[in-house]
């Protein structure tokens, strides 16, 4: 069943034809998907089945496949010009660069995925269509899916709601004693439960782990006294979550409690700060000002990021991105403490920019007060 | 902790001698982790925070990381030379130029990953050092990886029935009536009980779409009389599992029990065809052959690949590949029926190839009946 086409269309063909390139060619997972609707697993788990699709300025769009996954793409895509290669037997790179002369674009400027695409590929392109000008255009998709259309809003805000829930709700369910494998397995199971097909990423950084990045989870128990931080992203197919809630178990001590507000507070200002207009560096500054309010000097390198297919979208907020926060933009912030003497904490949002100002989707829960785990 | 090193050191150290080249950059996380032991997750979720390591002819081995990742990458890496960039604020490609050009290769022979590094890093690395020579080493890693190291036997055998019990175990607790996405989430459910950390791919395919390659699971009831095929593929951190099982929900039909008989006799065909210096596209022409003396024809495009760190690994077993088959190299064999009109059949197992000829890894359960779901 062809899968409802949620790209931002407009943005798409005003940028595209804004860059005079000819064409462009979608190589990573999220970026097919998102211009085709075809959902290949295996673009990350055999990563040299290439998937590609074709947009050129004008004319119409092609899906090039493997075989095995034409049936899929033909289901799956709206694009009616499905092309596919024999694994092994036909290299990618030549159907993509038959197609494009077809289209007329041997000689064309060729837009591809420089940071996805490998450069082995590349060369074989180069090679295939020596008279083309090849160029980066990661940019004009980091642009367009940084505009998200309403239907994403809307499938992006569930699955941040629905993972907030599943970590709430895990928390309220454990108890000290429980081993951090145990909790971070309630999580998976809850997410699942609320409709989650995978597990992007799932950190629980626990007492002495709790301010270590990515720690892996552990099969010792969760103790009195301990600060858990859960950092979780899942995915629904195709569209993600990215979500930070954070708990103490037993009641929390006095420098807990406080900290965790400091935390909570920048958070709160650096959401009420954003809006259209307001550029990635400024929210960045904003979250250093009111860290250094409470004598507390953030590090970076950045407090959040825009969100969607991928964990990290365009605009990063960090203090060397001066671009300008635009409506529909969805941002995770996330300005995060980690301390070896305070411990970690990490509140996560997902924040939609507004015409106004900026509103907050994740709003399951209340994660004003730690959360206590009996 | 640091990881105890699994690599074949020896392999490495040989053929990077004998490939002249003075270096060798490992960029993708399966080569991070085998050439440094640090398991770096965010190179998957945030592809652009990149990590390397620098392998040389002689001299000491660099580890190249995020500076968010340099805790971890010291814990876990075996190497002692960790150097870190600051995201957004120093290009990864240039520090790797840096540590090139100190290790004396300004003007050296590079052997980059050409498959996986984008081609905007290459454009970066060019610049940078414009006199030296970046070559495609992709095929030492291949090599290397594709002689298993006792170590990665284990691992992987483990892994692989570890797997093989979660299907049949989720199997017997199946019934018609469940849905499909209830079956696939005992077999996850099961396989995290064995230990799995992640899941890296879940493939479910049930009746009607038995024979669709890569299926959605629905949220519909597993029928009698319906065919049910899993391909299931979970990691133990960093080394994974693919197995395939299949089922029948109620008691076989003669063609279904007779199909797969004939494919489970291809499979254990094929397995006592491989052993040491039998080439790859010879396994792959047991298999056509097997199939043709029961009148069924084999599409390919492949029977089966090495296994380890992952999916599809060097050597892949396909008809062009000519490469010999060598003691200590883990292959997963599944030459898979797909038919609309006989269904959808497959059996995976993983396969070590031993001086004398090969035996099966995966032997937790029987495979040589159709599994009954009552």
């Amino acid at each position: 069943m062809t899968r409802e086409r949620l790209m931002n269309v407009q943005e798409f063909e005003r940028s595209l034809a804004e860059s005079g390139l000819d064409a462009v060619v979608a190589v990573s997972q999220p970026n097919v998907f998102y211009t085709s609707g075809a959902y290949i697993l295996t673009q990350v788990s055999v990563p040299d089945r290439l998937a590609m699709t074709v947009l050129p300025a004008s004319g119409e769009d092609a899906l090039l496949v493997c075989n095995i996954e034409e049936g899929l793409a033909r289901d799956e895509s709206w694009i009616e010009d499905v092309r596919s290669y024999v694994e092994f037997a036909e290299a990618p790179m030549h159907l993509l660069a038959d197609v494009l002369k077809e289209k007329g674009l041997a000689q064309g400027r060729i837009g591809i995925e420089a940071r996805r695409l490998g450069t082995g590929y590349y060369w074989e392109l180069s090679e295939a269509l020596p008279k083309a000008s090849i160029e980066a255009c990661d940019w004009l998709f980091d642009h367009v899916r940084s505009l998200k259309t309403e239907g994403e809003i809307q499938r992006l805000g569930e699955a941040g709601r629905a993972t907030e829930r599943a970590i709430l709700e895990a928390f309220d369910q454990a108890k000290a004693g429980d081993t951090e494998r145990h909790l971070l397995r309630t999580i998976k199971d809850n997410v699942a439960l609320y409709g989650a097909t995978d597990v992007v990423f799932a950190i629980l950084g626990v007492g002495d782990q709790s301010y270590v990045p990515h720690p892996p989870a552990r099969e010792r128990p969760i103790e009195l006294g301990e600060l858990v931080r859960v950092d979780f992203g899942g995915s629904w197919e195709c569209y993600g979550s990215d979500v930070a809630r954070m708990a103490v178990v037993g009641e929390p001590t006095k420098a807990q409690a406080d900290t965790y507000k400091k935390v909570r507070e920048v958070e709160r200002t650096a959401i009420e700060f954003m809006g259209p207009g307001v550029r990635a560096c400024d929210v960045f500054r904003c979250v250093v000002e009111t860290y250094a309010k409470f004598g507390i000097e953030y590090p970076g390198p950045h407090c959040g990021h825009g969100f969607g297919l991928e964990t990290h979208e365009a605009p990063m907020l960090h203090p060397y991105n001066e671009a300008e926060l635009q409506p529909n933009m969805l941002m995770c912030i996330e300005p995060v403490l980690f301390s070896e003497e305070l411990g970690g904490y990490q509140v996560e949002d997902l924040v939609r920019i507004t015409e106004e100002g900026s509103e907050i989707l994740t709003s399951y829960g209340d994660a004003d007060e730690l959360f206590v785990i009996k």
